[in-house]
């Protein structure tokens, strides 16, 4: 079995994954775009390289290879699956990969930093910490009360692996947590569940409203005008899904309008935000550069969840999180 | 039994404090500095009336009558008792009365606003939110990697009410915590306990310290120039108890030489803190004006405590939360 990988990737996790698949050859592709046979130090042709298993992970988008290497994922006919790092799917190439009968597999592990970035977006605003800063950049002594997270109600917007982790540190501040999903399993670690046909009923009593759901062609724009107006005047809105699911062209007037308090967009429709949108300039909004994912501890999950599907697929088992052309269709 | 507390405080929990005590007559104390019998509607004269109970809300820091409620607590001979809505009894009139006799009670109802506070400002040190903040206003879309909660280890000095709070709310986030108390009971919601001897031992392997401890004669400047040295370089220290426990003058020189990275300080050594304090401009430095505890659940917290011992007081059960000669001399 050819495993394509980055050097870097290959160097960070060599013994897990040599555990994982002992008569595994590895196809690491350097920094530099040269891909090698590890066991032989051969340098391949990686026109003609026929890797079975590719694992993507997150240091190609971090300044890593990504072009060498979407080069030969989209080409080769070798390739039978593909491990991202990541939980979203819709880029264009994962599905052209599906279609084409590529098994494709997503990895949720994100949850542990997204739901530390959703807390404090959420406590900054409850505690309007802006003003604390303000008023300390003018040297001056200025207390003001503060929104206690015991005297909130939150709705989370999927209660995938980051809606869950949400869920459970809200909650032990004292937060009551309602959580939307279409299929409810019965373990969501929340107080309440509601289908997303509740949610404009909602809307009215949550202090907190978490976007924590893939963007699909149900979920865009899914946070238009008639939702906004549904939203309470105190209420903090947290994005960590994806740009599609809010209307901004909708969310400046409702800002405006104090239909809602504050947005907090990890993600935007357009990224990186161009440096003229007015997004960047609005007192009602905090944008940070899709970074609420990028935990330290990312690659290291990253890693254990790669050699349990590895696991599994030299083992013909299942392989968790497998993405099928429904998904990719939803 | 004449009962001595804000108009105002009597006007916001009237119907509790009935059921708690039927038969007390309620001395209200008028924004204006009057005191009437609430019965009867007549105006009293406070420099004669006789007041068995006291109770001091939050409302006289936050602009009420401080100084017409004090005089009369301070020269009133038939005084039995006096509850507190804070947890600390530092000011020098509560040591004058405990040794005149009269019984004093604090409350501790500061736990969930002041561990909120603490969590926000941990985050916020962990994600690195200022850089997000700075290159926001320079609309530049810069990620940086986070620090997640779960892979950090917090130390937390004092495990009463706040620091039990914190405990809960850290380790919901996966992070390890380790309580420091004299007297452990133990049932403290921690990873571990220690005692303060053990503190120096545990500085070099704790992300986030914790200061949520009394101020009295062996804690004043507990943060001195050798707790400092022993900090771990990447470590926030966060001050929720009283300013004396640092020692600002040897603060400053520890975070100029990278001895630790960040102090959040929502308590200073003078308060409120001079508009020529160095804190204030310091980059390591974060300074709140002692606003942690002022949660918009506090007044039903204080009344809910002062009820629970007005009927102590009436049935001769002991106090909870009273504070003893040693207590003030500890």
């Amino acid at each position: 079995m050819d495993v394509f990988l980055t050097a870097a990737a290959r160097s960070l996790h060599r013994s897990v994954l040599d555990e994982a698949a002992p008569s595994a050859r590895w196809l690491c592709l350097g920094d530099d775009g040269t891909l090698r046979d590890e066991s032989s130090g051969e340098e391949l042709d990686i026109r003609t390289a026929t890797p079975e298993v590719a694992w993507m992970t997150t240091d190609l988008v971090d300044g890593g290879p990504m072009r060498p290497f979407f080069g030969l994922v989209t080409r080769s006919s070798s390739l039978r699956w593909l491990q991202s790092s990541a939980a979203g799917f819709d880029a264009p190439v994962f599905g052209e990969l599906v279609r084409r009968g590529v098994r494709l597999t997503a990895s949720h592990i994100a949850g542990p930093p997204i739901a530390d970035f959703v807390l404090r977006a959420a406590l900054d605003h409850l505690q309007d910490a802006d003003a604390w800063r303000a008023a300390a950049a003018r040297h001056e002594w200025d207390p003001h009360e503060l929104v206690e997270m015991g005297s909130t109600r939150w709705l989370v917007i999927g209660l995938g692996t980051i809606g869950r982790e949400v869920a459970v540190r809200a909650r032990a501040f004292g937060a009551h947590v309602t959580g939307v999903r279409r299929s409810p399993v019965g373990d969501e670690p929340v107080d309440a569940m509601a289908r997303p046909d509740e949610v404009p009923g909602l809307l009215p009593e949550s202090h907190v409203v978490v976007l924590a759901t893939p963007a699909n062609a149900g979920t865009v724009h899914l946070v238009d005008e008639d939702f906004l107006r549904h939203m309470r005047a105190d209420a903090v809105l947290v994005n960590v899904g994806r740009g599609a699911l809010v209307d901004e062209g909708a969310l400046l007037p409702a800002l405006d309008e104090g239909q809602l308090a504050r947005a907090v967009l990890d993600v935007t429709e357009t990224e990186p935000l161009p440096a003229d949108d007015p997004l960047w300039d609005h007192p009602k909004v905090v944008v940070t550069p899709h970074s609420s994912a990028l935990g330290d501890g990312r690659r290291r999950r990253a890693a254990e969840a790669f050699v349990e599907n590895v696991r599994r697929y030299v083992g013909g088992e299942p392989l968790l999180h497998e993405v099928t052309v429904d998904d990719i269709d939803a």
